[in-house]
């Protein structure tokens, strides 16, 4: 983590310009620590759902001619969705100076072609659909698979935060470690990781027997056999990788194993099933709030979205 | 109902083009009904939610150069909507002549305007993000308050089909009844009904006190008191001003009381609280998809999509 994203002179403070106002969709622990490391106040609406299954939703917060910021966990989108448009286009409404969005975790990143005839792009039509409501987009670790940036399906500016740094922070206090990559496509993300934290690591071989089934293969590692494994992975959802990936380490003599992630998603609520299975502690980033969260992206998030406020700030300058 | 909305000759026929595709975005019954009647055929998709709440959606039918239909009911919108625009989005890109949306029940169309600074004015952002995925709306009796047309604010073609026709044919087909519009709002439509059914009709008084309670005053009706009071509403949601009526009609000595709407949304499962109320039926069309439809829309619907289909095809052999 670079020490100047701590210390550091808000760009709200050098120009002047009136507060950004952070609006969180949901409860968020990033919503007070953003406005706190920008120099800004959070943002105030009421919402609630009418008998009927529809949305209402106020703007509290005096916003026009403000930078406003909505922080949105979009795990679980569906139900999510239009609450969050109906809050992005009525900031725009109301003379907000710009409206960004900061979607820690975001979703329908997957489908990104259609594997089978018929099927839905559903990465592209949702990326569609929300760059018709927010000026920039800032998110952590997207699963960018065939895609090599954002902007191939967002039409808006994007920033990609990368979790590493905060993983590393974390991993560089802890000693006797073993870092564990569950598979092939974890290689070079985990490997980095070690080699910046100083601690060994293993890569994993990963068998699939269908959607659920899966088994994990590590290499010797009699040598480690006292050190504390941790399995670091980018998110964990079904968690199926992740409990294999613990049996394999129980199975070879480990008795210390813990598990980091950037998101945690757990479906069905496999964090119990994780915690069963024999890990110590289940570490995961406040992308998505989950009581295992134990890493801070605050930090890292700020110097993306200043640069944001930056860009607006000096466009309504010259306009 | 006009004959000619049965026994007619579908566009498709005439024009010899390719058959329409009727998909229905969860089970409904106007599905089968509204391909039946156009001479088309149902649309077939797959969709599931992976574990981590997103959707997944993939169309089955071959729908390149075909008309395609969707039918969604949009109440209780909110986990419906992304669904429904993967599904639009996607027909679109796999070669579909025209996407048109039959939305039997049309959501957020009460928030039209900011009857407090700082409202979502959730109708228009609703309409303005749904025009951009389909070619052309067909609703039955929206909630048209302030709005004069759904041209303000839906930025496609769209045509409105009136339910009271549909009412007014069950209507007719029984004896010694007597209609009860609720309200001042419902005056001129039941009176209409009542007149094209030839039934006497009577009009309410509401006072309200807060969100949910009512009550419902009605003038002498003791020339009835022998008939069937018939509630006349074009929504059932909360259902408080139903079940005050209710109560305001046994208060008078009404033996038979029946309840006809349009759409019936029934929050909460108000229904069970209005047949338990004394209500000896409860009759809706089947716009929404509930137990009490009773009143096909089907045949006044074909006439609209219609409408749009030959357009279709006009500007199909144009192009």
């Amino acid at each position: 983590m670079p020490a100047d994203s701590v210390n550091h002179i808000p760009p709200s403070k050098q120009a002047g310009i009136a507060q950004p106002l952070v609006f969180a969709i949901e409860p968020h622990p990033l919503q007070l620590s953003l406005a706190d490391l920008l120099n800004g106040e959070t943002g105030e609406f009421d919402t609630r759902q009418f008998p009927d299954g529809e949305s209402y939703l106020r703007v509290l917060s005096p916003v026009a001619g403000r930078s406003c910021l909505v922080i949105a966990d979009l795990s679980r989108p569906n139900a999510k969705y239009l609450p969050l448009i109906f809050l992005l286009n009525t900031l725009r409404e109301l003379g907000a100076a710009s409206v960004g969005l900061i979607a820690p975790y975001l979703s329908y990143m997957r489908q990104d072609r259609r594997f089978m005839e018929g099927e839905a792009i559903t990465s592209k039509i949702f990326a569609q659909d929300l760059s018709h409501h927010m000026d920039w987009l800032v998110t952590v670790d997207p699963h960018l698979h065939r895609y090599h940036a954002l902007d191939e399906i967002y039409q808006v500016p994007s920033t990609v935060v990368q979790g590493a740094p905060a993983l590393v922070q974390w991993l560089k206090e802890k000693k006797d470690l073993l870092l564990i990559g569950p598979d092939a496509e974890s290689e070079q993300w985990v490997s980095e990781i070690a080699e910046q934290s100083s601690h060994p690591f293993v890569i994993g071989t990963k068998k699939r027997y269908g959607d659920r089934n899966v088994e994990i293969f590590l290499p010797d590692i009699d040598q480690y056999i006292s050190h504390t494994a941790v399995i670091i992975d980018d998110v964990i959802s079904s968690g199926h990788t992740v409990l294999e990936c613990i049996n394999t380490l129980k199975s070879k003599g480990i008795a210390h194993i813990l598990c980091a992630a950037i998101h945690g998603i757990f479906a069905e609520g496999v964090d119990m099933d994780l915690m069963s299975a024999g890990l110590e502690s289940l570490v995961t980033t406040n992308t998505i709030v989950h009581h295992t969260n134990g890493i801070d992206m605050a930090p890292l998030l700020v110097t993306a979205v200043e640069a944001f406020l930056s860009e607006t700030t000096i466009q309504g300058g010259q306009s």
